[in-house]
């Protein structure tokens, strides 16, 4: 059966009796790693690299192409992308790097290698905000409080409540897991293997897939976080399920809503008979309703070949707005680093506490409108121009009255603070290490995130009952009764135990 | 290609050469909508309604219908089913009908329009609970209070909180998403289209799919809620991903239950072998363990043909008991527009706060056993007589006992109104829009719902720990709780605070 | 029909006229009950069980048996497994045994049935935790406690909350729903049947498929639970969702975790070109992620046929620590039947309420280590050395850290006692009834357990945002301040409502 079917395949597709081969440097790291790590090898021999070689991936039409280089180095064009191809590239670039088997190999393959045949996705990342995530988080005193807040271990010290910041192996496995994680060669080990003794490199914040990992060739990012290795499959890229890896808590529940949204049951439906492989991917055709990555990220055409939407590796090239992570939704920033900004006061957030912008540090109006267009484009594949202007008049609608439910509940954490039941950053204390601080805190980062966000994308009941509507007003009522509690027994008889909130 | 495949087809399949064809009219439509918004055309294109025509579809056996009309009009029956035929008819109901090309078009496709081959799913639909879903929220005074206070944007105002209603935008977002908005004409509007400057009716409240629209030709509800335009699939009407964009916040969170439940265990692992499309739906052929449609709508049969359930567009046929949105779980109401009905003490609600149920609007005991019964033989296809006594013995117990929990509940925050801590109906004020009011509407919007539908459809651990029992018990703690804390607050060093709250 | 079918079967796979029948007794079952409850006889039909005779099953090689039998009764060995098969075996053990058209039939068929051909598997997982969930919860004072606190249901008693104990059907519905119940045989009735008046077993706690159900015949568990009869399938086993029914609320939610992590990523988006019916379970050729069975439970081996890890039913053998339920993370117990510890102060807790391990009780150091290393090497098979040490050090930093947190909640609870505001085992009273110590439950039984498991199986939010590290910080700052308030009312303003809290 086998014979007759690949007969066929030989008449209908001669092409394919010329299929490019691995690299020897590839046959020659199979042999021993076939059997050392069978599932890795497993995942790369079902993948495109496995059966194209980047010389045949030139040759296609400009819409189906899935490189983006002009040239690729003559070395690396006649074989299929195996092991070694990315694995030893950029040798002298990689801390990383270190002799094996005579082969000087890296560990950790980074945007700056898979730039060698995708130069223009990993320049448009460069602009994504992920691509600065670590850096975002990390070199932003106020984000630093809030993850000490958060990761730290309280403990008591005489009686009060004192916290130790996060130990690094806490931050990798939770803030970091998503961010990215500073990979760094702390010292070679030896180590006894199957084929004798032999010395790797020690990493320091691995593994991690985070989006913004900081590599040890001083790279940002980690094209693996949706791309999975090692089979980097633009089918799992394109499902849901790959965004929802970060993208589904109560501070970011796009995975969920999503799922309850109309397009997510039509692809929970019938998204088994779509074609997640096609290049370009053609509307109606190739599905019928979008996932995460026709909106933000693929090249999208319809059935004629007509550009409905150009590929971005950027995203926020079709995002007017910055939802979630910040106090209020506001306009996105100008640039991905966004440890430049500066609020009135000097605090390094895009607005005020009050919600006023700091509006040179973000996209004005005009750019706003023309992101706006630039989503609307995959909207208008399958709705009208009424019905998507009155979807994004919500949705609009939904920012402005979300911040203003966040302004109430931060007019009570003032509060709070002037009336002395909390120490904030006038009292030179931390905004987000007190019971009533942590309240006010999901105020924005999850109900008012989860409103915006439902209302973006129709999941309804994120924006009501699930950790929508529902749970801002309610938190506001919690707030005020919480702070005349706490005032109230900031009195003779709980001093004792007062003194446990530092 | 297309010919050989249609060679091929016609040489196989004979009777497909004589396959219904579009009208001349959908035809016209086509010519510029395929490129205008091709993912709608797609989805049609990939309906049954694109490939048969009323006609053959009358032809069918009584089992195996999927129209309920006895006689369709004559200029109907030939063509397939296309953008012209459900979007030119009845012009003269529609306030949204416009002249479009010398055809007299209208957006709003509505029930009454679906009713012309679908007339009995559309009647049975007009007693389903759904229908009323608009008029049953917007007109009845008790919840227009509650969506108030979860909408409405909370602000300070002279120190204290007050509370703005919400815009037609953010109940269109949020409770009307759902339950549907009204749709009413406000106007035309001249539009610049690629076939130049067009006149298009500007419609309020608009887009919306929610169950019980009021639309502009009167009619109620929408069949697109659950049979997805525009490809109308009964295969997405049987899967519970449809059911899941109303149904799975914490106030009704049944397909959250659903996919942890046995049967929905059975639906994820093994479903995808499973034939939706089958009419009648044969139990252990077609599928092996329910759906949401197949306990609650579809008409179910034997391998040999026997009728377990009849279909249903009411549903409510199927249900005894109405176990969500309500203070307690009670008999299910006697009609769908529920608005008419009055508790002893005059609100119209079903049940007093005590429990006690306003017994004349309600089904009796004989009703509920009928229904119950008729549920019962869905479960009896699969199940052993002792085995479905065993549930329901189980399930209506914990009707009563989650009443129990709500009732006492309810004493703690009678007990608030009475003692000053809270202000109620007798204080003329919302029962909602307080810290401990809110805490009281979880007990029951949330807790006990979910412990009920979690023991109806064996979801476990949302009638445990997900929502269910433990929050039940909880709560009822913090509320007795909070309550000492507020009685303690209303003396001398709070009073300024305090009156924030109104 | 049929003849028509097995005629064009017997042409087609000639093979195929060689397969076991179905004994003359089960043809006999199936002659009523195909009509009565055809979607039972159907799941049977598509089994291997309607397949395949034991005999059939022993010829397999050693790795590719589903049978751990070395021998089975020559009256079992020709016909494949049907109704009869199980359902009369072994009638003098079985307490629900009753007369049946002749037939000594149970209802109940517990693991001492599948014993007969599945031997191996029941004995190991009679060391397995969950054969005992029965026992170790209701034979456990403190769990008691528990599960009254939960289940019970509280009302006002002269103006004072008092708790009334679950009913056994409340039980059933919930704790015992996963943890099993006991099926006692109650009577026997007589029921009107399409075949006449017939006589039937009435059992309590029926139905019911948990882990640790005490069965009609003594023994425990329910190999059902996971097995989904009746057509007990090794592809829904090995999927995640049967997990899902017991093991994704907040007290232990490894499904969700899993369905956000890379793996389950994978799972979702490609796993359906997957082979989950092949055993040995090949990694890389069968399957390219792993599901939970395939860490936990299966054989699993590489491509070549060597072996990665022993099939267990016993699963504890690759587990070192046990992370959820109890207060803190701790070693193993060393026996199923968790009953017979005792922690220092004598409770049947493995530690004490500061952590401090019942060490005799629990596995050592260097049976971790052969669990950890038995684990590992399934992570083995798809990643490297360091990358796994990586992993396991956060994993156990993980531990360590959560139960920090854990402790310092505990300091709180235990001021709450000293200080009079609640009352715990010192005062006589239940650790689990007052709101704070709902609170302090909340740390451990929710918020570390989710963090452990999420650092266990990188589903990442789930330490952070998702019930993770964010609400174990936050709930330590919230029982703080409700101390505070709490210690401030026992004065006299609210001394008539504090009485309330029993």
């Amino acid at each position: 059966m086998r014979v007759v079917l690949a007969t066929v395949l030989v008449l209908l597709f001669p092409a394919l009796s010329w299929a490019a081969e691995m690299s020897d440097a590839t046959a020659e790291c199979l042999e021993c790693h076939v059997s050392i790590a069978p599932g890795m090898v497993a995942a790369w021999q079902n993948s495109r690299h496995a059966r194209t070689s980047p010389g045949e991936a030139l040759e296609k039409t400009e819409l189906e192409k899935r490189v983006s280089a002009k040239t690729i180095p003559d070395e690396l064009r006649q074989n299929t992308v195996g092991c070694a191809e990315c694995h030893t590239l950029n040798p002298g670039k990689h801390s990383d790097t270190f002799e094996h088997n005579g082969y000087q190999v890296h560990i950790v393959v980074t945007p700056e290698d898979c730039a060698t045949c995708h130069p223009l996705e990993v320049k448009q990342y460069g602009q994504n905000l992920m691509s600065h995530a670590y850096g975002n988080l990390q070199n932003n005193p106020v984000y630093q409080e809030l993850a000490k807040a958060i990761n730290g271990v309280q403990f008591f010290d005489g009686g009060q409540i004192d916290i130790k910041p996060p130990s690094p192996e806490t931050s990798a496995d939770s803030c970091l897991s998503c961010h990215g994680t500073k990979v760094e060669v702390k010292g070679f080990d030896a180590r006894e293997t199957e084929m004798g003794e032999m010395e790797f490199p020690v990493l320091s914040g691995w593994p991690n897939m985070g989006v913004g990992r900081i590599n040890p060739d001083g790279s940002r990012g980690s094209c693996a976080a949706c791309h999975t290795w090692h089979r980097f499959a633009i089918e799992m890229a394109r499902k849901p399920h790959t965004c929802s890896q970060c993208h589904k808590g109560p501070d970011v529940p796009i995975y969920k809503i999503y799922q309850v949204s109309k397009h997510g049951n039509i692809y929970s439906s019938v998204g088994k008979q779509w074609n997640f492989e096609e290049v370009p991917w053609a509307v109606g055709k190739d599905f019928t309703a979008p996932t995460c990555a026709t909106c933000h990220v693929s090249l999208i055409v319809t059935e004629e070949g007509d550009v409905v939407a150009e590929r971005t590796h950027q995203m926020n090239n079709r995002l007017p707005w910055r939802m979630f992570g910040l106090i209020y939704g506001h306009a996105h920033p100008k640039f991905p680093d966004t440890t430049v900004i500066r609020n009135k006061v000097g605090l390094p957030l895009p607005t005020d506490l009050s919600g006023e912008p700091a509006s040179e540090y973000l996209i004005d109006n005009a750019e706003q409108q023309k992101r706006r267009k630039t989503l609307q484009q995959v909207c208008l594949a399958c709705h009208t121009p009424q019905w998507v202007d009155g979807h994004w008049a919500r949705f609009e609608n939904t920012i402005k009255v979300s911040n203003e439910m966040t302004e109430t509940a931060t007019q009570l954490i003032q509060k709070a603070w002037d009336g002395g039941a909390a120490k904030g950053l006038a009292q030179n204390d931390s905004m987000f290490n007190e019971g009533i601080e942590k309240k006010w805190m999901e105020q924005w980062l999850f109900f008012a995130n989860s409103t915006r966000m439902s209302s973006a994308m129709m999941g309804t009941d994120y924006g009501v009952f699930d950790n929508g509507r529902w749970y801002m007003a309610k938190n506001i009522q919690e707030i005020s009764d919480w702070l005349k509690m706490l005032l109230s027994v900031s009195g003779e008889t709980s001093r004792d135990i007062k003194s446990d909130n530092k």
